[in-house]
């Protein structure tokens, strides 16, 4: 997703610098404080134009939301929907996933949400992957002992790799594994993305996996 | 698969006790000997009428082949092929799956083949499923160091439930996986079963997954 940011967007990242922070390493630690109440966080990686993570934010008040993003144009678009909704439960990062335990600190996150991340099939791009070993491992970090990982996808190869980092690389336990989201039992609490509207038009079928790790914290 | 034992398979068991043994107790720790020769031992387990096995047995005379089948009319189909061809390198056994570890010495076996194993969808019925926990500590008992586990079948459910129990109650590593083995790059090695002619006809997806365990010996 290349975008080039564009004079709107400029201008709405001028004006609404309440609504987001790019690279919050001095967040770290203090997110429940800067939220102003102790609420469960859940944090979506890739959000992209942010459907997915508003619909949540406004399904559920009782829990916080970040949304990390890479590229600042298809944060635009989700700093737009948020401009309009003002959601007092939803918070835009600007920054890598590569970065998210300089973000968070060990433990301090809930859950969180993989949704169409972009499959990089050449294996010299392995590590790209945001479900390569080197990834899961920072997840396991940042996440508590309750928290989960839950992915979505189309592509399959991305998912039959993605099973096998968490089956033999990571202390990860798959709790639910689905071949077909929209015709299964999970479908029900599902809430759909972009790509995922996108994807099932077609008729692809989606893959979601979700899982949690054996102890809360890689270093414990 | 129930079938009542015929007449023509009676005389077929009577008359050729060479070439089957039923609950081989006696053999465990000597299978290399019995063979009368060195050669890696592969094992299917529910091997049904044994178009696989009887297969694998002729393209590949440098290892021996054991199936093993807990029904007797559905292996007296297989013992009716071996009547036949006379494989040096293949024995048959009437015994049950819950006992391999009773057949078989610890590290005896290279390969251990789950074809279309009876899916047991019931959750009361879990562990008569051939991929339930219990069942993969005796292969893991069984198997060598350098031993694998392939699994394939046309039910989702059971493939689902196999992954997840490999991933999180074993300690197997994934080494192939696939959703759909004749459109994969693992189909030139593969070797049909009845049951998948039968649904692959029918335009079912295969599903297959390869594992071998870290450590050759659970007791180790
Ligand atoms: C294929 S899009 C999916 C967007 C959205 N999740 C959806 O399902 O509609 C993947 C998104 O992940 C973002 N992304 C890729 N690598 C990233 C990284 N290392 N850190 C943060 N975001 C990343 C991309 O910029 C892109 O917006
Ligand atoms: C669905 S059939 C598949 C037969 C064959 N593998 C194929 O793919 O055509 C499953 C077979 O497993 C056998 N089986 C089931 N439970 C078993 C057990 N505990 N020990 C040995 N064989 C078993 C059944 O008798 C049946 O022949």
């Amino acid at each position: 997703m290349r975008m080039k940011r564009k004079p709107w967007a400029d201008e709405l990242y001028e004006q609404n610098q309440n609504f987001y922070k790019k690279f919050p390493y001095d967040i770290k630690g203090n997110w429940h404080n800067f939220f102003g109440n102790d609420k469960p966080i859940e944090l979506e990686i890739g959000s992209g134009k942010g459907g997915f993570i508003t619909q949540l934010a406004k399904i559920h008040p009782e829990k916080n939301f970040i949304a990390l993003e890479i590229n600042e144009m298809a944060l635009a678009y989700l700093l737009r929907k948020q401009f309009e909704l003002k959601l007092p439960n939803l918070f835009l990062i600007i920054g890598d996933a590569k970065e998210v335990d300089q973000y968070f600190e060990k433990q301090e996150i809930n859950n969180i949400y993989l949704n169409f991340s972009d499959p990089w099939p050449k294996s010299r791009h392995e590590k790209r992957r945001l479900t390569s070993p080197g990834f899961l491992d920072r997840y396991q970090k940042i996440l508590n002992k309750n928290g989960k990982l839950t992915f979505k996808t189309d592509n399959q190869s991305l998912f039959i790799y993605s099973i096998k980092t968490i089956a033999n690389k990571s202390e990860a336990i798959i709790d639910k594994l689905t071949f077909d989201l929209h015709n299964s039992e999970f479908v029900k609490e599902n809430v759909e993305t972009e790509y995922e509207i996108k994807f099932s038009k077609k008729g692809a079928p989606i893959y979601m996996l979700e899982a949690h790790f054996k102890k809360g914290d890689k270093d414990e």
